[in-house]
């Protein structure tokens, strides 16, 4: 027995009818706003070369995090799931017994954000009417290879089809930017930019990282022996990523230390990571004094900094030597603010020209450490909430806890932060629905008069990414 | 002037009629399932013997270590409460001086689920129809100890009249299981197992610890003096927690820590820890490590692990000396997983035949890092809100922070967790309450459909502690 | 165009209609009790010498950190909001124009506690019934600068009309109290008293420790040259504040760290910190010690404790130096009481004499440690949300985390904790009505009955704060 599919035009918001009512008056304001997308991992080769997507698996399930490690907790194997492997020993290769798979499964994801997500891209994008399950995965499978094999379903397409304004994707330091520069000579209208991450080159525990430091310095003809000729290089590169768009940096870093070390000591400091072996306070040191030098590049040449700490990366051993990084096995840990960002505060804090925007795993420093920062300090501001917190409950909890002390004009609107493309416009969707709930439950409670959130609903959904992002 | 005592068929539904409406549909369904206890600490003499409970102080608040601590909380001491002392000095010995003294203070449980649980007893239980207060203690008094020797109120009696399928009770390693074996042997139909608690020859903190192993030794006749030896003492003293029902380990230690040494290493230091003084490194590394073969050992017998840690036990200091331990001076302390636990994973994370139910008090990693890694490794699964968190807010918080991570199948249904045998109805009504008003409130806001809703609620209330405890 | 300005009578019920409704009943029989203001920071001055403020900006803007730190992580700088100085150089002198930039600002407040507090004062205090904005900043400043000039605009005035049975100031233990005495001098009835707050002879890390010491010594004729004699002079500091009518001590310490030493190590260790520079655990040891011995004074003249530890003061270095403490910049850090109270509680835990209220900006240990050690210890009590929690979601947690496991009855009624006079009854009209909607959710949801609600509420609002703190 199939069940059908709806989409309810009041999903997400509150029961209260009163509440309610206000939540529809304030969505149906942001709802068809454009997307400002500053901050994800999409591939810059779907817009340069408007290739169709392979398959329905391919496109929705190998490369989702969310979706595989949850089947994976179930005890579905990531061979069954056709997630290629770092030696390249087969997995899985039918589309349509991974999807099936998926399918028989879907129950699982019950009460996620992922199952809220998918039910958005089976409805909206695809226009299925009946739920997913194990008796209608093939129905599924059908309808949506046929699609993708349209040119509607092409990215170009998509992206014009979800009104988006302007995207971001996410580069390494070590990326020449070919695909953002087919992009621009293509032709095409779709605003399509890069972000610098110079993780590679900042963090002395990568085991790439003498090599990574080495191409980078050869890349930009810059002296890899000396912490100037480094430190030249940056400032090179971001000036690249500039011209490829770029008006942000961002750094993901085990956690939110900073340092800021004198130049003999940081010279010193250089030579030794990139010469020999490193004790884990050297590599710290390093990449915590580099993300002060990188808000001081960003008071020069105006880029903005985003700082995403507090993972364990790669935490299963297993999946890891098997299948490579970012397979669903990344843990959160505790994070503190307060101590590790002072030296780069005590330099920068004060200066209207920097933008330093703060993520968290950790949601205990949302009301602890962040909003009292934030509401402060003239450079900081608060990121929304990320990853496992890119939920309803976790977007509750993040205006609840922050609100109060650092307004909502140290907060930065959404990211959607994902390499799911199709799942972007369903992450907006969430978001601004979220965003009018809260509001509408401080205007039904008279913490906020009605007009005032019909601004401040605007502003969250898409004047204040714009402004911080400077997009 | 006395009150009416009610207890409202809508308790615990949220007021807003639209979801209301929805958890009652729901909760009917799931009201008169029969009840799963796998984890708690009933007396299995209770029911070898049947014998009748005391009177009214003895049954409900001597051994109730939430009711007591309320009111030492407030200035009545444990003497004045009968508590029995270590040196066997004299406390409060008439039971109805003691249960004036807890209706006196009765307000003082307002708001917690101690209230809740009580109310449910006096009016479920024992049919009293006016609230407890000093003006109906006597009242009280009768009717319960009234009711307490009639046959109706003897434990088999009571097990059967609260729809118990199967309670678990709690031994440690060196109890010899006669209470068990006298239940089956009984004729008896009630199905009642134990569960295998081998903290105190795993601890080398507790001071009885090395007289422990000897005799845990002796009893399996087993060489005290190898660690092969010690490591057979478990296998076969879980083989006869088996006989006795037994289909679960559990692990009360101070925190979540594992590891996974050598077999030269773990012997040298079971050497160490079973003849002289240990450091507290030591002693912790040891419990690390046996958590590491009880994950082994799991795999091959096939018993669940329970993992209860983070408690600072008998934390005030005079209350120890004078009463012992588990007398209401536990204390919280915060936790750590990720780390914690990595040595166990990367050894057992996973395999499939592993389930290890990871439990805690300090909420802040329920989102954090408990739903990430349960989320994500096929052996993990949540168990529900414990201890200070087994109460309505204590499970609404559960469900917002480890859902949308974590779904619900990898969680595992209700503990009681109790001593308190009246209770067990009582909190099962609490908790199938609470998921229900949770699930309702997802369907209210088209986060799940109704007909899934119905699904959930009864694998969180019936299927899923089968399935996770294999009952 | 100006927007009205109005207090809706139901701001902060739940929208939820039965819920409201028993909101409003219980708020209606709390509305109007007198306010008990056991702490905070309200100048003696004020009361001693009844002068009228000196105008809008210096009364509502300049003193409130809540105010300008808002203001400054938005771009306005300290300067521009007339903040002195600590060398005296000039900085914005015209109230008006600090007047005009916070009104243009406003709008940055929105979903924040100062947005309420502020509203209440501007139309319950002056009865301004326009918005305030860049358009209205004139008519504002107008109103309020007139209002100021009049003598219901006083202190003594205000003090009545707001119906404050008692409010505490906080004085230094270097403090003459001689503003207190002239306000018993000067036979005016209201009740003002002040609190012992010594951290300025406690703290060795305050760089005027020694000379702090010497003069407390010297002001009592005690000897600073011993331990005993600096006891002595706490003592007599405490009789001396008492008499000025305080009822408790406040400690402001940078962790909930306690210790109890030997007299022999004590003697030492105060040898050290009066004559010497001293290592950080040293500075903690003897603050940690202090506040044990603190409690025992408590025991013997009755005098409660409060601590109020997490804050890490001062953090922006270049706000310091050039504006000084106190200026927005404190964060709160990470708290742990349960190792940190131990040596205290081990001493004089379970004595009923003494009561310790403990207060954090933690907000994870409201469930884990704070409710749970209050919920045991006869000595503890919780203080209300404190600071940044001092808020409608604040509250709502404070509540929803420690009523479960504390009870009602732990907890201590309201602070305002202020500096800023007019928000005191406006503090003390938010934290009613949150309590009311509070217990009408518990009352709505069948976990509380109504009758009950209200003994609570008025417990909440009055009875228990004169009782916590012996007024």
């Amino acid at each position: 027995m199939t069940k059908p599919l709806r989409l309810h035009p009041d999903r997400l918001f509150p029961s209260d009818p009163t509440t309610r009512d206000i939540a529809r008056r304030l969505h149906a304001t942001v709802r068809d706003l454009p997307i400002i997308s500053p901050h994800g991992h999409t591939d810059p080769r779907w817009f340069a070369y408007d290739a169709p997507f392979a398959n329905p698996a391919e496109l929705l399930i190998v490369p989702d995090h969310y979706a595989f490690r949850m089947l994976m907790s179930q005890g579905v194997t990531l061979d069954e799931l056709g997630v290629p492997t770092v030696d390249g020993s087969a997995t899985e290769s039918d589309p349509r017994v991974i999807w099936r798979r998926f399918a028989a499964r879907y129950y699982l994801f019950r009460g996620t954000p992922t199952r809220m997500w998918m039910d958005w891209v089976f409805a909206e994008a695809f226009g299925i009417d009946v739920q997913l399950s194990a008796d209608t995965a093939d129905h599924y499978y059908d309808i949506i290879d046929a699609a993708l094999k349209t040119d509607a379903f092409r990215p170009r397409a998509l992206f014009d089809r979800y009104n988006i304004e302007v995207i971001a994707t996410t580069e390494g330091p070590l990326d020449p930017l070919d695909h953002h520069r087919a992009i621009r000579a293509s032709g095409w209208s779709g605003k399509v930019i890069t972000a610098y991450r110079p993780d590679p080159v900042m963090d002395p525990d990568d085991p790439r990282f003498m090599a990574n430091v080495q191409r980078f310095c050869a890349m930009t003809d810059e002296d890899a022996g000396s912490f100037a000729g480094y430190l030249r290089a940056h400032e090179k590169r971001r000036a690249d990523f500039r011209a490829a768009g770029a008006t942000s940096t961002d750094h993901g870093h085990p956690s939110a230390f900073t340092a800021n070390l004198s130049r003999e000591e940081v010279e010193a400091l250089y030579a030794k990571v990139t010469t020999s072996p490193v004790t884990a306070r050297e590599a710290e040191l390093f990449r915590g004094h580099m993300l002060t030098e990188m808000a001081r590049m960003s008071i020069e040449d105006g880029m903005v900094m985003q700082l995403h700490p507090g993972v364990h990366r790669s935490h299963n051993a297993a999946v890891l030597a098997r299948f490579g990084k970012d397979k669903g096995g990344d843990i959160p840990i505790a994070g503190e603010f307060v101590q590790a960002l002072k030296p780069l505060l005590d330099a920068y804090g004060n200066d209207p020209r920097l933008t330093l925007i703060l993520f968290t795993l950790d949601e205990d420093v949302y009301a602890r450490e962040l909003a009292p920062l934030a509401g402060h300090y003239p450079a900081l501001k608060l990121g929304p909430p990320w990853w496992f917190h890119d939920s309803p409950e976790g977007m509750r909890r993040f205006r609840e806890r922050t609100t109060e002390t650092a307004g909502f004009y140290n907060s930065v609107g959404f990211n959607d932060d994902t390499r799911a493309f199709l799942s972007i416009p369903a992450r907006h969707d969430v978001a601004r629905r979220m965003d009018c709930a809260w509001l509408a439950q401080l205007v039904a409670e008279h913490r906020l008069e009605e007009d005032e959130a019909f601004e401040v609903a605007r502003a969250l959904s898409y004047d204040l990414v714009k402004a911080a992002y400077k997009l």
